[in-house]
């Protein structure tokens, strides 16, 4: 005990420091380690182990919606990434450059992609002609790089990994109903497989991506009340496709500019598992992308039949979850606490008592709730207990952001909660960007998304007091 | 059928001219395409999906085997790239260098990863402390960039994907099974999911991977006689440990260095599987990574109950193998010929007089047989001629392989086989680096292996007329 003591002790608390918490999970759960290459991290086995877990489900969803990988170059001509003005002016200040090849200087400077908004438009113009090759449902799994001057792993770091969408589609409303559609694949994805409740919504002009109509989001809340942009949506109308001649022929044998859309989803995913479920024990998984989901911990394993009984268990329950069996020399004390910080969701426990009663503990690792089970109920009473670790997960989280969720009326109101408290701030808004602008300069607080469900909290807006008829949630981002 | 003509004929036949043959194919199968980033490739959705079934299968291979997957920077700071000597006299010419982030120029040039031996061996040194922390067991999927003045779809590109095993060992006896266990791994993925046969051997120190202390390769034939380099795995003994200070602490409490490993795999894969199996038809896909396995083409599908059936039969192939229905508009031979384009293995037609008898008819891609099935013994029937089809193209690919393998004992017969004939010489070398740079000066061919299935073709080597004990594989290579 002594042991696993010095383990717990060796994290920060949440409420003390919330930031050094969440670096002291990161590298206690081996998640990721520092590289010398600056701004960016090294995802070791146990954190790239989750990113799988996440890409084949999300990779799942896009292929049951349609969608077809591919793969662009990663690096961009500077003049491709110059032909859509927004995009460049957004794009252009945090991209590294490469400019020699081998012994050579190149004639032309090349970005390391920081999203292919641009590649895929250049591709887009020379495939697509008639109508009959709409829509094109494209999809990329890949790193890009931003040269973020401050950095912190998963949340923002110089290459991060993700997938980015780019589809092209006939008609306006087409690209409409894309972007919403993915949208929602995010957010269900969120919750039904990360058991983290998201709100959905429509981006301020302010706040949307470089190039786009429209950018949708799905926002999280932290532990700490902040807000995490989790995934995000754009419609690009025909902006892109005017810059770039990305025209077919339609049934009336008639030239039209197609309609797009993007949305990606990164590694900035696994910061909001850390920060919506962790505890001061460490990680909490959700069972649906935990690399392990449940880990096997004999007692008294020295015993006649005690590892025996593990093993056969081990073997029974491989056929229906991703299961580890823990026989090292450690002792039981300290396997509990180095699974709690990796967040594993059931802990199974049998030792020779435990045998004789034919039975087994399970150890739930986000209520730390104990049940016994008899052994011959084990694989059906797992699998229900991983579902029931995901709603109460999925639950707890939508409370804690509940909990931390307020309204404002009055500027006073406003100012006062964003001084005081860390959440989400619902709030009228006229739609006016100087008041956007106002409100981030007096509070630091910035519009999150106008969600899709509204609530009418006045009349007015919360800034200057004009009718106002759009709420929007308010927040520190990270 | 005139149509179905206009498509045959847009190839051009392999005897008349390969390279032209090679490039046909992968446009009209629309494998990629070609961008405006000079040297790099666009991976289309055909292409993609054969890749992503060989990740999947390698994937689950190196699981197997124990490893596991990481994730390292793309950049390698110049000053990582230098440490060790011949590593990086082997890379640096070779590499593209960013210089600026944003709008500031970088302290230290990084370079986009050639290969990551430098950022493991870092990464290693700074988790491997006792011979607890070993064996460590890595893959990385990733991509990587190396300078190439002259470049070809899949196998010879700026940038490529690929995989790249790292792992570091207590003893130089593990590194050097693992190096061969790694190479097997290769060698029977390519055998048993790719049907190509492969030559397992070692390289000559001229030909081994910069750094390494041994490297070995599975080398296969294309069908224009020439080599394919299709897979490495080195061992570089303590080398690298060495230059980076990647130390343990033995059982004894001695400090010792570790032994370490690389191996990888690439798109250039693809380029084999083109080049081992396609016709002057186009492609013919190996069964096993083939994304679509069998094309269902609907005959007269206008007349009562064909398209029902036919959708019929893809509901219940679809539970077995990864199967497609055209019910578009095109006529029956134009789909036939596009289907074999894209090298699907089997064609299944099915019409009026077909369901009449409860039949099908079934076409394979690689040998033209038809074979007329009962509807009722269908899907076994499919599954086993699926492996039928894998067989016999290993078996083909053999064949044609041992046709274009030849011995010589004389330089005189070297000579005239180098300057006749595209294939494998196989004959004797003395050992020294002097003979195998005035082979190839004199004849263009390189040493591509010396094969661990060794023959005693004469007494002595074939330039020098020295003693000789080393049967090599030449040829000209990819």
């Amino acid at each position: 005990m002594a042991q696993e003591k010095k383990l717990v002790e060796a994290i920060t608390p949440m409420n003390e420091d919330f930031a050094q918490w969440y670096t002291d999970v990161i590298k206690k759960a081996d998640l990721v380690e520092y590289s010398s290459v600056k701004g960016c991290m090294i995802i070791r086995p146990y954190g790239y182990a989750i990113w799988e877990n996440i890409q084949k489900n999300l990779d799942e969803r896009f292929k049951e919606t349609g969608h077809e990988n591919v793969y662009m170059p990663m690096f961009i001509p500077e003049s491709l990434l110059q032909k859509e003005k927004d995009h460049v002016e957004g794009f252009a200040p945090e991209v590294a450059w490469v400019t020699h090849g081998g012994q050579e200087k190149l004639t032309e400077r090349l970005c390391v992609r920081p999203t292919s908004e641009t590649l895929f438009c250049e591709h887009f113009a020379n495939i697509v002609h008639s109508y009959r090759d709409l829509p094109k449902l494209y999809n990329q799994w890949c790193s890009v790089v931003r040269w973020e001057k401050t950095t912190r792993p998963f949340l923002r770091t110089a290459e991060f990994l993700w997938q980015e969408g780019h589809t092209v589609h006939a008609t306006a409303e087409e690209a409409q109903e894309e972007t919403i559609r993915m949208l929602n694949v995010y957010a269900d994805f969120c919750e039904q497989v990360l058991a983290i409740p998201v709100i959905k919504g429509k981006k301020t002009d302010k706040e949307k991506f470089a190039g786009a109509k429209e950018t949708y989001t799905i926002e999280s809340m932290m532990h700490d009340g902040k807000a995490l942009q989790s995934g995000t949506s754009h419609n690009f109308g025909d902006g892109f496709a005017r810059a770039f001649g990305i025209q077919y022929t339609d049934k009336n044998n008639e030239l039209q500019y197609v309609h797009e859309t993007s949305w990606g989803m990164s590694t900035r995913i696994i910061g909001a598992i850390i920060m919506v479920h962790g505890d001061d024990s460490g990680l909490v998984l959700p069972p649906r992308i935990a690399p392990v989901q449940l880990v096997i911990i004999p007692i008294a394993q020295h015993k006649e039949g005690v590892l025996e009984k593990a093993e056969e268990l081990r073997d029974r329950l491989s056929k229906v979850v991703r299961v580890k069996m823990d026989d090292s020399d450690k002792n039981p004390g300290w396997k509990f606490s180095e699974y709690e910080m990796r967040g594993v969701p059931i802990r199974l426990e049998v030792g020779p008592k435990d045998i004789e009663k034919n039975q087994v503990v399970l150890v739930r690792r986000d209520n730390r709730e104990k049940i016994f089970v008899p052994m011959d109920e084990l694989e059906d009473r797992v699998l229900r207990l991983l579902d029931e670790v995901h709603e109460g997960m999925l639950e707890k989280a939508r409370n804690m952001r509940d909990s931390k969720t307020y309204t404002a009326v009055t500027p006073e109101e406003f100012e006062k909660i964003a001084a005081e408290k860390s959440g989400f701030i619902k709030a009228m808004w006229c739609g006016d960007r100087a008041c956007e602008d106002m409100i981030k300069e007096k509070t630091g607080v910035t519009s999150r998304c106008m969600p899709f469900e509204q609530e009418k909290i006045s009349d007015s807006c919360v800034c200057c007091g004009k009718p106002a008829d759009k709420m929007v949630i308010w927040g520190k981002a990270y």
